[in-house]
């Protein structure tokens, strides 16, 4: 079996040849944009990882591989016009650079490539791998609209939130994984078991994200730390403190959330201070490892010797302890 | 050989009972409506048809004709964002009913449903058919932008508008009709005959709107007569006058076209004025008949006895004497 940075390698490669040219040019240009700006390209590199480890070979997952990849990118490109986002790592978003009339039209031509590599699978694998993906890729749209659901709505439970991230998040990991699996010929159950790893996996790495934004140490971390306070985003820590903390607690994280005009150190730190008394960061851990663990006795559930497995698990961890 | 109006209530009632629930609502409202605004049904009545033409049951079909109508109705939302419609067959278009980001998130997904439904073909034509389909899509995307890129440039040639609305509307006129072949088990030259008569088609079926929208009766039209001409709209018929009218009639077109205050009555006479002292409406009914008798001569090329192609040939021509 390789190794994640072996397929990292792999990925990055096929990502540089693959042929996104066309006419006319401004429907072109932004999707090369968009897959030059990098990112950590987990998905593609679990496609590869899943389909090795049921003993394919590269050459027989890399297409879907590569699909997955320019979905995904696909879905942050659209996302990115909703949330009226002027960055995506670090650099002006597609709507900005271009206008949103070609955010749209270049990201429906995302989509439809996306389709066209995925279905250069192996024809025998072909409808089982399309039903998964067409699947996943309506569950991810769910996903985003629930999320701008919540941006409107007054209280958001974290059964909902845990719902929402694992239709705009967790499912596509876990199809990462089965479609991969699919491809190096694994068995229906097997492909079950590394679905749901993915999935749990994905939830705890949406957890770990939401952890992230307020944790994290700004010297590694590539955004603003606090972002997601200031913003007033109903992460699983804001959820989290407002579920727990006493009446006093929540009237002024209520009193944070609607004021327009405020000092941002401010906010952070009397935000940070009712999460802190509330150990939102214990709480959110504690689901976090709840979720992985979950990932983990799935992945012990796959009929393959666990030395195999090893890449797996050591990605899953080492997705647990990034620190951006 | 059964009738294209035997189709038609085969297509209306699949339509009715296709199931476009789920949640949350507000992702499946919209695609409701939208499948729901009518339209002519023209696309998926000619999947059947074709695949009628080779021996194909409904049935076979019947999954392809419907994707291909919700792809077709997914390019009217998100054409109708970029082009800001506010009506769509005198409704609402739905980034007014409900707003830009559900609009665009409700394309994305009825572009799934489409995927989802074109895949339910047979297995053994689906990759054939998945790879025209993909192809037509991208070069729909292609004509939309070009359509886009047309409203800022100076002037645009005649041949550049034609390969515009091939690419916009007649590669999937000529894709729904290889599609259906494909499903009722054409030859492969067949399938290239019907598509060509397609694509011929749809050209003269987008030339005949373009002089619909200046020479239709009001009473049968339901849209506004002279609506391109008050909108600036580059269609055949302005190339056309711009390509052969003299330096004072360029000039006047012009300053019609420049003016932001003016009499819409007086604006639309003057325009017409100029357009019938160049022959436009004849030019454009020539340029039109060149593309029906293109048509015409791959059907007649198709392997199949003349008597059972008459169902096509006769909506070829309704399409062409159409007034709405």
């Amino acid at each position: 079996v390789n190794s994640p940075s072996y397929f990292l390698q792999k990925v990055e490669q096929a990502i540089e040849e693959l042929d996104l040219t066309g006419r006319p040019a401004e429907l072109y240009d932004p999707v090369r944009y968009m897959m030059q700006l990098g990112g950590k390209r987990i998905r593609p590199v679990m496609v590869l990882l899943a389909n090795d480890l049921f003993g394919g070979g590269t050459e027989d997952a890399l297409p879907a591989a590569l699909g997955i990849e320019v979905f995904h990118n696909f879905t942050l490109l659209h996302d990115d016009i909703m949330d009226k986002a002027p960055l995506r790592r670090s650099k002006p978003t597609i709507h900005v650079k271009w206008n949103p009339d070609i955010a749209i039209l270049s990201g429906d031509t995302m989509f439809v490539r996306s389709c066209q590599l995925i279905s250069g699978v192996n024809e025998k694998y072909l409808k089982k791998v399309l039903d998964l993906f067409y699947k996943t890729a309506i569950q991810v749209c769910e996903g985003q609209q629930l999320d701008m659901n919540f941006e409107n709505m007054g209280s958001v439970s974290i059964a909902e939130y845990i719902h929402m991230i694992s239709l705009k998040t967790a499912v596509l990991v876990g199809a990462s994984l089965a479609i991969g699996s699919i491809c190096g010929g694994a068995k229906e159950e097997d492909t079950e078991h590394i679905y749901e790893f993915g999935k749990n996996l994905g939830i705890a790495f949406q957890l770990h994200d939401d952890l992230l934004d307020v944790y994290a140490d700004q010297a590694k971390f590539g955004k603003q730390v606090g972002g997601d306070i200031l913003s007033n985003k109903k992460t699983f820590l804001l959820l989290t403190a407002v579920e727990f903390s006493n009446q006093s607690d929540r009237a002024e994280l209520m009193t944070w959330m609607n004021k327009k005009e405020y000092d941002q150190d401010e906010k952070l730190s009397s935000v940070i201070k009712i999460y802190n008394k509330n150990e939102v960061k214990e709480r959110t851990e504690k689901e976090m490892e709840k979720y992985y663990n979950l990932a983990i006795r799935n992945l012990n559930s796959i009929s393959v010797d666990q030395e195999s497995k090893k890449m797996l698990s050591d990605l899953a961890q080492q997705l647990m302890i990034r620190e951006k």
